[in-house]
């Protein structure tokens, strides 16, 4: 007898039990129980609408809420979902759509097509969410409202037609689901090691087919195809940045007013920053590699301080090291580097202090990764935002723990505007070696991002390319032997 | 010497002069003086912002509102424009970028870099919008509002600080924008020629590449990374339909909820309609065929009956020609072939009176194409959208003119909820011969859709696929004798 497969989502090639967002929703529970707080009440949260393009009727591909689709993993818009803290008992709401549905979208599935899809306890239409809950008598309900760190905006509260008549709570659930989020479970993990399998096979392609010639965009074309159609992953975690030459210098190059539109000409280093994602999960990964293969002197000087700064960090990564030290230690890395070739001089400590690392590295070390590629959870409260330029970027600033995924992504650029401010300002000028960094005015950056897992005495590595100066050219070169 | 090129856009290998913009606006104010109004009045439009994924920093890539584009064709958000009725003045405002940017998106443009890129006459900074337009004393401003006829929303009004202090219009300007975005102009008609060359190749490289056993979705995927990569298309003009076998039936398949996940096997008759888009014009394609590349009777009689819909349209299209007679005539031809084959029986006439082809072909025979898929114009002033099934489902009703684009996209489904419930209507069910129909309830459809321009004396055919059942046997069969 044929036994019935388990509810899961697979568009690629891994199979994802629905029972991950069940192992959610009962850690959810319980972080509300053992804090005390909750009981009696019900966890309400509001799916993601379908959205269109300015007024047309033109609709973007939907991609589900992260905060929804960690709780139930819901693929389609218009979705309510409602979770008995006590119990731990969960109930969709789906919207009852119209028959014409039939004819446009395909069948209407019934509720029970849902129950069994997401494996969930009971399933209602949305029009029927205030009279479910009322039957529960709940002490309270805890809606989801609370502002996201990197964008400073605040999520979508639910609201539904009869909301009023219920005592609501609107601060208490936002800390607790947020730093459920921050540890991954074994199945989101396995998820993200599938992303990362995906997009470091993508990455590598792109190493493969390059030459000089090329357009920035047609990299990304393929990075997108590849993951798509070998792994099923429909969107991107992000914007692909696909920087050649001076262009490797913007941080977050590639947006409409900066396309990726750039021939990338013959000695041209790339800075390719790309991320496939799968089940909503990210990830984020960034390859810096000469377009034809083989690395100048300059080349190579930028990029072995960028990877040993990458892989001294890494030797620290354990529960309880500091993210903001990890920071300091990859400055300095990347410091100690320029100097030994002659970019910046004199004491390493005074650099610091005068902030001579974040002119070449501008941003922070890294971010946690999970659903959004900038994951929730880094400035929990207790925590504040540090002053400093390069640690004022930081996404985190938390000490690590086990479960956290979080890319380290070190990097050296020459941005003319900085460069030029600090070559006027007395206190940095004297670290500076300017005719050396003349050379470099037009030689862009240089960015090693790879995504770790936080594991009980180290670091998993989820990202698999070629990383050393030699490995990138043996890998290069020998893609090019078979022509 | 060398000659300085003319401001153009071009990503992939068209090159697009911006002064499609000022023909456009120039345009635009004819059509307003030679009605008598806007006498001293500007017009002021806001372009699109910049949107994230719900309420996280991940920027979703930025697509420019298609009236502003129309208008000033600027590729970059948070941007303003305004018109001089009178004298044809054109200004943009640009959004003053902080001292940050520089480091994350790029290099801060000067305004003298935007008057020069999009050949307008003055370019300020947003903030400047209002003393700008007081100094200029205008009798009043034209704002554009008015409702999208495809999805009933309303456009987004052009707000600003200070905009209190001006005599506003927001209704004299829709109608005539919107009726110059009809009739497409020259320089638009060769972006349009372009988006179908490429999106056509697309659909060919796809005929080429498909085999059963393969995921509709790799077919999105490749479709998409030709008409970027090949074609500089960042974006296609709707979300990819790749259904095949029973998935052919459900007209917009593809979205989340149904996602082009179904293996394509063999034997089935795939529905892929896709179009790429090319500087913010669209093309709308879509090819019907088996998956094997070759036709089995059933698939013959079907794919015949709406070729000979679409061939028959065609011939009749040429200025003063109703859209609604093109409805009726696909829909007549449709039935004469299902009749041939005994899918359907009785007399024409009364198989029209029972609405018996909207059982067949629920949507309308096509639509305005330009900057949107869906494009605006539809249903000007005085006209009304009509009752009957499928004619109810026209996006115009209106007479042909030389200069409108337009899909003729007749097609032949097999909707089972559609079907079933014709068996049981008594006026209906005599037509349909319920046996013979059996064999087609796992069918799916067939939809052939091709963009023309309606030309002084006839139709101007832009899209160039194989149509015919020999064209496209041959076609494939060239294609997998390589192998």
């Amino acid at each position: 007898m044929a036994v019935k497969a388990e509810p899961s989502f697979c568009l690629g090639s891994l199979n994802v039990s629905v029972t991950l967002h069940d192992t959610n929703r009962k850690r959810l529970c319980k972080s509300l129980t053992e804090k005390g707080v909750g009981a009696g009440a019900i966890i309400v949260l509001q799916g993601g609408e379908e959205t269109n393009r300015y007024c047309t009727d033109t609709a973007l591909v939907f991609r589900q809420e992260s905060y929804f689709h960690w709780t139930f993993g819901v693929l389609e818009s218009g979705f309510y979902g409602a979770i008995d803290v006590d119990s731990g008992k969960s109930i969709l709401f789906c919207p009852k759509l119209p028959e014409e549905y039939a004819i446009w979208m395909g069948v209407i599935l019934p509720k029970s097509h849902f129950k069994e899809k997401y494996a969930v306890d009971e399933v209602h239409y949305v029009e029927e969410i205030a009279d479910v809950l009322e039957s529960m008598n709940p002490s309270m309900l805890l809606t989801l409202r609370g502002v996201n760190t990197d964008s400073g905006s605040t999520c979508q509260e639910a609201v539904f037609e009869g909301v009023h008549k219920f005592k609501v709570n609107n601060t208490l659930l936002h800390p607790h689901i947020m730093e459920c989020r921050v540890i991954k479970t074994p199945q989101e993990l396995e998820i993200l090691r599938y992303t990362n399998k995906i997009s470091s096979e993508a990455h590598m392609e792109i190493m493969r087919k390059i030459r000089p010639g090329m357009k920035e965009y047609e990299m990304e074309s393929l990075f997108q195809h590849y993951c798509y159609s070998k792994g099923g992953c429909r969107h991107t975690s992000y914007t692909c940045i696909c920087g050649s030459g001076k262009n490797g210098a913007v941080l977050h190059y590639g947006h409409a007013g900066a396309p990726n539109d750039k021939v990338i000409n013959d000695g041209d280093m790339c800075l390719f920053d790309m991320g496939g994602e799968y089940y909503c999960y990210a990830s984020d990964i960034t390859c810096s590699f000469p377009v034809n293969g083989k690395f100048t002197n300059n080349q190579k000087i930028i990029y072995q301080a960028v990877y040993d700064a990458s892989r001294a960090v890494m030797k620290e990564v354990k529960p309880g090291a500091s993210w903001v030290e990890m920071h300091r230690l990859a400055e300095r890395t990347i410091l100690l580097v320029l100097k030994q070739h002659g970019l910046v001089q004199g004491d390493l400590d005074e650099m610091v202090k005068a902030n001579i690392g974040a002119l070449f590295m501008p941003h922070g070390l890294g971010h946690f990764m999970g659903l959004d590629v900038h994951d929730v959870g880094g400035y929990p409260e207790g925590t504040e935002r540090m002053e400093k330029p390069g640690l004022k970027s930081l996404r985190t600033v938390r000490h690590l723990q086990a479960g956290m995924v979080l890319t380290i992504e070190p990097g050296c650029y020459f941005i003319q505007s900085v460069l030029e401010q600090a070559f006027n300002n007395e206190t940095q000028a004297p670290f500076l070696c300017q005719q050396e960094l003349q050379r470099f005015m037009n030689f862009g950056g240089v960015r090693i991002e790879d995504d770790v897992v936080v594991t009980s005495d180290g670091m998993e590595l989820l990202t698999c390319v070629p990383r050393t100066i030699n490995d990138i050219e043996a890998f290069m070169a020998k893609a090019r032997e078979a022509e």
